[in-house]
């Protein structure tokens, strides 16, 4: 997982360092920063972070936002406001993708103060902020509630990089296959009576694009073959 | 949005309870339902709920899980285990496309108990199993954390489902369509010997994962199984 730096700005209550902390290490992350939280280290923050106190020791504090930033050249900012509008808003989803296609990046995502969030001036050093999507009256996420989209979103979006990617069975399935497997697809059809090989065309065309859309593996282009030859078999 | 219900199972700490509300109205989820819980109401609920208290007042009680789901016809079980191998499991996206299309639906989603989650007889009750991805060695989620991110993807999908209600296209198939479909698989499947319906598990996964992808139309679905109709009439 990328090792992206969670910043949480001014934070009141220790309990939430703590459930941001388990959080994140839930999701695979390790890299928190504290800039200037009321109280800390503290017991409460210890009790919530239920096994994730290597996070809480390791932890970087900082006086202000600039000093954690220091070393991070991509950063995110969440905020439920919307108010500095010179910044490219995107929500929780797309930020991810951003920063799972972006690894040579060092990336920090700064949460702000329970009651008030950030400061224009500490929103002003983020270039993008994230929206998690909310009703409109009622739009304030926990802060350690925010931590936990946020980072989910980066490990479903890492999973699915690393199954699109590295997984070699994973792949998608070339042209070849794809003909191979609706050649298959058409002689079964037709085997069982389904299709009538004089007027194959609309048909067959519905079922290519399903699975064009579905972007089929080579695995799951294997398993339908499969059971297209058990089906053949029985004929 | 559609009312989905949130069962909590017998919750130990009062605080989760009022997290869990504060996180579902955040998404605008109001329907909460709370087995046994081992305090409540309780001043932490409500100073956890930070403005969710008419969720907390609206709570239904009960006293056991059968009777929370009385009026339920589709129920999902969240759990970090996947002991009851005879369940369909999902992650928390897959459930949340499901559930949005089946509006006709009375959906329940249960949460266990923050030690130990559900019990083999609450999970026998639940007709899927949704699993958060996390990291392998610290799997365990914060209770509120887990609706949180339930609630998240429930409202991320209604919002999309939204913005592409405008499209003419045909519709796609609702949860109901999808599990006919599945079962219908399945026993062709079997009929055909192509799996042996005894380790079914992560073929069928790996198929529904497959057309849950696609967002299979109605009409798609109505081909599919006349084709599987007439694989059946050859046995």
């Amino acid at each position: 997982m990328q090792d992206v730096n969670i910043v949480l700005v001014n934070t009141s209550h220790p309990g939430n360092i703590g459930a941001a902390a388990r959080a994140m290490k839930n999701m695979g992350l390790s890299s928190l920063s504290l800039v200037a939280p009321e109280q800390f280290p503290h017991k409460e923050a210890t009790v919530r972070a239920s096994g994730a106190d290597d996070l809480l020791a390791h932890a970087a504090l900082h006086d202000d936002l600039p000093a954690a930033l220091a070393e991070c050249d991509w950063v995110f900012g969440a905020s439920a406001r919307t108010r500095n509008l010179t910044v490219p808003v995107c929500d929780a989803r797309e930020a991810a993708v951003q920063i799972a296609s972006a690894t040579h990046r060092k990336v920090a995502i700064v949460f702000g103060r329970e009651n008030s969030g950030l400061t224009n001036e500490e929103l002003s050093l983020c270039h993008h902020h994230i929206h998690i999507p909310t009703v409109e009256n009622f739009s304030s996420l926990n802060l350690a509630q925010a931590v936990q989209v946020v980072a989910y979103e980066l490990r479903m979006t890492q999973q699915q990089k690393i199954a699109q990617k590295t997984d070699p069975e994973e792949a998608v399935a070339n042209g070849e296959q794809l003909q191979g497997f609706y050649t298959h697809l058409f002689e079964t059809m037709t085997q069982v009576n389904f299709l009538d090989p004089n007027h194959p065309k609309l048909l067959m065309r519905r079922m290519q694009r399903l699975f064009n859309r579905a972007e089929v593996s080579e695995t799951e282009i294997n398993i339908l073959r499969g059971f297209l030859s058990a089906i053949n078999r029985q004929g």
